[in-house]
């Protein structure tokens, strides 16, 4: 056991490190430009912080107790934190818009492929019910998928007051929306199986067989229609809730930023899994690649208000840093992460000089790798492909330094600049 | 309890969270400078692993069970688990240099100021048993130091062979190394006591007074002399050990950059806590402020072959980030932390002239946080001021943008530009 570390966790080392560092800077400056603040919550947190708001959740829950037998357990999320602590500090003036990158915990079973402990990358703004608020979660949605390298994306929208309207429509006012909503959030499904495989999902969750027909009407004439907001408001014209979540949702769109429409559509197969979602919701999922949705969240207006009181209004999103890089990947977006260090590979009868030139490459701003541990440019070479350097500087044959360019890329025509 | 998080773990926001921020940036750039690259290892680790190199440390290790009742621990430190990797990743050409910023967690009494949950900022080069790496490590924590604002500071060197050639000068070969040791660190101790404390913890450790005066003569020397490792090799001429070190050290100030030794004193009351370092010791203090050392390390050659085998050198430090943050805002200089953001307060009547405003911006490079919440400018302000935000654009008086700037600096100067 000694070497080992416990299933579904993770060392990230090497190109696979430096890949992802440089796309969670990305994203965090993605947040920032829209005037986001970042906020640390502890790793640790009392159960009943979380207890209640994450139903099946909470049997994956990762329990601890410390010292004094208080009921802890690792943070499941960065939502529920918030939502405390947004409530402990009245003083914060709203709104509130913040991000968070952090490690959330499950203790979940690791064969199906699920990680214990996952990055995730939380932009939430607290205390404004505007859907500019929620327009401006879709403009970084977008932001940040482009800003990663992705240029083929669809951002999902729907609305859960469109979700309950289209559940009423179809069975009437008494009808269970939790298990419609249910079967409609299936967006793999429906991409594999189209509309048959949340037809057969409704059936077994027991809806009966008209009502299933209606909501197959509906998500049949809305895939084929160009104008899918229009014709909505056309079949759901009795059902007020259809129409609010339609006319939000048209606001919404209204208030995108340039280009940003042109990646969006309509997709009334989207659901999301939390019960918190009130208002719109969002996922993006890259085309032909098979990792699920990308980024995902919504409106949730009554969550923070369950930890304060009163009416905090809430709307946000997290990016999927692991399906995010998985894509990347399989896309072929990642495959020439540059490792922009100089190895300046040193023999011990130079050093002064070797130093004071390392220096100075230091203080143009160069990360320099120095090293008196190779006896031959080979051993050099070998080291810094092993690492993806592009440059090695080194004096191993003559007593004065030479420069070897393992690849052609900015850093190391900089460096060759600087050398001359 | 709802609104609660545990003793000894804490939220981090607003300004102190955007300077602290800046810190880890600029630390985690001057390890990047000397080529070293980020690793992530699991925050949950086997007991196993962490089992036998920690002492005293045991006691307060954060247990945990995960479903299928393995023993897991929350990290105690960044140093084992880097071992542990390592050990687990032979294909990795040596030296590694690795930098890694993390929380690490102990279930210690919060009584006595302690944080449960504390960020560590380690960077260690293993597999380099050059004394180049040890000066390379006292170059880092100089330059780190100077990056995050300090200009007054020194760097206190020892080494554990030196230690332990004083103490066999003082008391003979079977002598009591460790309580020796323990009772030379003492650094704030001497500040406030002079040798006089170092003396009496001798005396209290059961040393006899004939080898504690003979400590305390050397110390007095040392203290007094300009050339301290001169004197220490004249009075130590017969204790290889001692000799060892003081060679050691010496070639280490030899390879220090530039300004470096300015900054670098050799003291004989610097031993360090952990049991592990082998080689030459490191500590960091400000003059004047009482936080202790902001950082500390140093050379420890037997604790990665003690998960690999074998024969794997490794030095290293880490900055205390806390510590740092502290002594910054007691000198006064974080007062000023500009949160480089402009507030865009805008009225519902010019939403597309303001978003396209925005939009155009944020294209320069410029934070934006986008409000349509403020019906006078007075509430715009209490808002701005509140985050320390430098400017605010607003069209909430007449029809068209105008600027207010809260406070000068090269950030609002940008604005004014890009505004004209």
């Amino acid at each position: 056991m000694k070497n080992l570390i416990p299933a579904g966790v993770t060392d990230i080392y090497g190109l696979t490190m430096v890949n992802r560092r440089n796309i969670i800077n990305k994203l965090e400056a993605v947040y920032q430009r829209y005037g986001f603040e970042p906020l640390s919550t502890p790793t640790i947190e009392y159960l009943s912080v979380f207890g209640g708001h994450h139903g099946e959740g909470e049997k994956i829950f990762f329990h601890l107790n410390d010292k004094h037998n208080n009921k802890l357990i690792l943070r499941y999320d960065l939502t529920v934190p918030l939502a405390r602590f947004i409530s402990s500090h009245p003083e914060i003036k709203l709104p509130y818009k913040r991000f968070q990158f952090a490690n959330s915990f499950r203790d979940d079973d690791v064969d199906h492929g699920h990680f214990r402990e996952f990055t995730q990358c939380d932009g939430d703004i607290i205390g404004d019910s505007n859907l500019l608020a929620d327009a401006e979660i879709v403009n970084i949605a977008y932001s940040g998928l482009k800003e990663v390298g992705f240029n083929d994306f669809t951002i999902r929208l729907n609305h859960r007051l469109l979700i309950k309207g289209i559940a009423e429509y179809a069975c009437g006012s008494d009808c269970d929306i939790l298990s419609i909503q249910r079967a409609l959030d299936f967006a793999d499904k429906t991409i594999k199986n189209g509309i048959d495989g949340v037809k057969q999902d409704l059936l077994n969750r027991g809806i009966n067989s008209d009502s299933v027909e209606k909501i197959c009407y509906l998500l049949g004439i809305v895939s084929k229609s160009s104008n899918v907001l229009g014709q909505l408001k056309e079949v759901l014209v009795d059902c007020p809730d259809a129409i609010s979540g339609v006319n939000e949702l048209e606001e919404i769109l209204r208030f995108l930023d340039n280009d940003v429409s042109s990646h969006v559509s309509i997709d009334l197969t989207l659901a999301r899994g939390a019960d918190y979602y009130s208002g719109f919701i969002l996922e993006a999922v890259i085309p032909g690649i098979k990792v699920g949705a990308v980024l995902g969240g919504g409106r949730y207006d009554n969550l923070v208000s369950s930890f304060s009181g009163g009416n905090i209004p809430a709307t946000g999103m997290a990016f999927g840093l692991d399906r995010i890089i998985t894509a990347l990947n399989d896309l072929g977006i990642t495959n020439n992460i540059s490792n922009d260090i100089v190895l300046m590979a040193v023999n011990r009868n130079q050093l002064s000089e070797s130093l004071l030139a390392a220096s100075n490459l230091r203080s143009a701003g160069v990360n320099v790798n120095f090293n008196v541990n190779f006896d031959t440019l080979e051993s050099a070479v070998d080291y810094a492909e092993s690492r993806n350097y592009p440059v090695i500087l080194h004096n191993l044959k003559n007593n004065c330094l030479e420069m070897v360019k393992l690849h052609e890329n900015d850093f190391s025509n900089k460096i060759i600049n600087l050398f001359k």
